[in-house]
């Protein structure tokens, strides 16, 4: 058996970040940019208000000075003209600041009567003016790899970039196995089970940024694992659920060597989990997990979201674990490490009391794995851990 | 001019909780249930060895006994007949337990020969056996509303529940208003900027479950304008963006208060983003949010983010407000709310020296708003503050 962090670099190495695909930025959330672009023009394009108010000499503005209106400047229509001696230009917020000014008077600080206005109050040494290029300047790089918030979104579409250029989505075929399963909905016989990992995986993995082709499950015969190997062609990964454990019937890694699997590993010292296999098939890093539920899902936080995340560019960085200080004693661990299922709450974590590998319910009321490391002795209650949320 | 948290009362006072609808499990993830549901059978339907080994009486184990095996019990073939005294039944992992048994001796622990089995080493006091229903009985439920996981789906499969109840998505119209303004892409003229906010927008309010519709860009007359509103119709919130204002421009809430807007307020004493308005109209909720790119995306954060979980049956929660420590001084805050950009890195954060509105640079670069209560004296770095995580 190989330690957790022995299979991630086995995994690692199964992949590489994807090509590049130019997007609409309309599709752009999300999403990895996946290299360095350039705004297109300036923001703002022009020296602009920041206010309503009036456009004049600065060198004009003092306590009731007078000044003539001779025209106005609004957001999409700037004033020709140019701004003489004694003279203002009506301007609006976000509108071009006119030749000659250099002051914008805010309209609260004015009394207007027809054409002339007085500036009523001292108005302020602050000129409510955003230079040209204030925001940015053509040519100013947004740096990549990272995933696009919305905020970045709105600056792209400021720098004029209707596309742009993101990691293309891994695709990930997911085949459960196993000849106790039936679809939800389905009826099941009195031996048999409702297929829900590959549900639960599917659901992680698109919010990991892959897609997900859905595989139809697999028996527990040759022939029925080598169709759904079949269908699994074209994708990134090939993510098996099920049938990976030594029991005769697991007929999965057989297969899978029959098709010319490269396998690099096969278990890994963890809990839940243990029956874990990878290698290389046909192009595709092949990963295959074990069938309890919480072992699967489990696995996928581990395993799989890291993959995900170097084929996205995203770089080989481990899962972002974070500290939290224990709740209750917990006893001795064994010689496998162990992601304990756990509710953290602010920064203080507890365990679940029964961490038995099939309990579905334990495991969606939870919100963090707590991690413990192989033989970590007895710790008591107040002690910091690591864990990685979900 | 009103407080931020009485313009977010008034806000939640437009919307309600929208009509549940049923969607097929395979597209619940992220979806908000609508009212608690409940599994349709036992997990697991009968009581299933959790280790690959042989099913026997527990009365008969002890180190050196001897058991035939009469069959085996793989998952999805149970089997038949019923263990006897001094039988054992092959059994794999998940698979029934036989009639007559009651213990699982794991498989490292025996030494097989031919039809016998020997206990080798002493198996200890664990059955190794998951009774029925130990993971949830049938009518278990799942309670609502809750944001459905990855491991809620996974559960919502093993419970048989190929639909569930959800929230019915939210339908946001989003308005840009300006004849400032050209799409990403164009050629704007020279007064002219590209509409950057209702892609920023857009992108922020489908993250938070809601479905967007992306009118045309309205220009500032009374015709243009109406016919964006028109087009708006049957959205659950209209979202205009500019022209909401004072500005003698800004035709939105003229041509909003023709078409029958009940307004309910406008203007909040906040930093960025004091011209907001908000209304009913036709139905629907409408908001007019202010046209500089930061402002606006602000204002989705603060009040839009909390009308949308409304709508989703997520109450009316405040944003999350976390605590940080501040890592440099800041002078005091004016009268208004000041929601100033800032990188909260672990349990630190540090505001942005230049807070100009109009920045989508720093917006981008920031990952959360520092929170600032109107006539906040100034602090000092190491003071405890509220920020808003984007």
């Amino acid at each position: 058996m190989i330690t957790v962090a022995q299979a991630r670099a086995a995994l690692l190495d199964l992949v590489a970040p994807l090509p590049a695909e130019d997007v609409q930025l309309i599709d752009a959330a999300g999403r990895v940019l996946a290299r360095e672009v350039r705004a297109r023009r300036d923001q703002p394009p022009f020296a602009a208000s920041s206010m309503d108010g009036y456009a004049v000499k600065s060198a004009e503005v003092e306590r009731h000075a007078m000044f003539k209106v001779i025209g106005e400047s609004a957001a999409g229509h700037g004033f020709d003209g140019t701004v003489g001696a004694g003279q203002a230009v009506r301007i609006f917020t976000g509108a071009p600041l006119p030749k000659g000014a250099d002051f914008v008077v805010i309209q609260e600080d004015v009394a207007r009567s027809g054409d002339l206005i007085t500036i009523a109050d001292a108005p302020g040494a602050k000129d409510n003016i955003r230079p040209l290029g204030a925001d940015f300047r053509a040519g100013t790089a947004m740096s990549a790899p990272r995933i696009l918030t919305p905020q970045d979104v709105a600056l792209l579409a400021a720098m004029n970039l209707p596309q742009v250029p993101v990691f293309r989505k891994p695709q990930v075929a997911l085949m459960a196995t196993g000849d106790e399963l039936v679809m939800p909905g389905e009826d099941p016989g009195p031996d048999q089970i409702i297929a829900s990992n590959s549900f639960g995986l599917r659901a992680m993995l698109q919010g990991l940024g892959a897609t997900v082709r859905m595989l139809p499950i697999a028996r527990d015969t040759v022939s029925s694992l080598r169709m759904a190997f079949e269908l699994a062609q074209g994708a990134d990964v090939i993510v098996t659920i099920g049938g990976a454990s030594v029991g005769d019937h697991d007929l999965v890694g057989q297969v899978a060597a029959d098709l010319g699997m490269d396998r690099s590993f096969y278990k890994v010292a963890m809990r839940p989990g243990k029956p874990l296999m990878a290698g290389r098939l046909n192009g595709a890093a092949m990963v295959g997990l074990p069938g309890n539920p919480v072992s699967a899902m489990v696995c996928g936080h581990v395993f799989l979201a890291p993959m995900i995340r170097a084929m996205l560019g995203l770089g080989h960085a481990m899962p972002p674990l974070r500290k939290a200080i224990l709740d209750a004693d917990l006893p001795a661990n064994g010689p496998r490490e162990h992601y304990m299922r756990a509710i953290v709450d602010g920064d203080r974590i507890n365990a679940f009391d029964n961490q038995d590998s099939s309990l579905l319910t334990i495991l969606s009321q939870a919100n963090a794995l707590l991690v413990r490391a192989p033989n970590d002795p007895a710790i008591r209650a107040g002690t910091q851990v690591d864990c990685l949320p979900f």
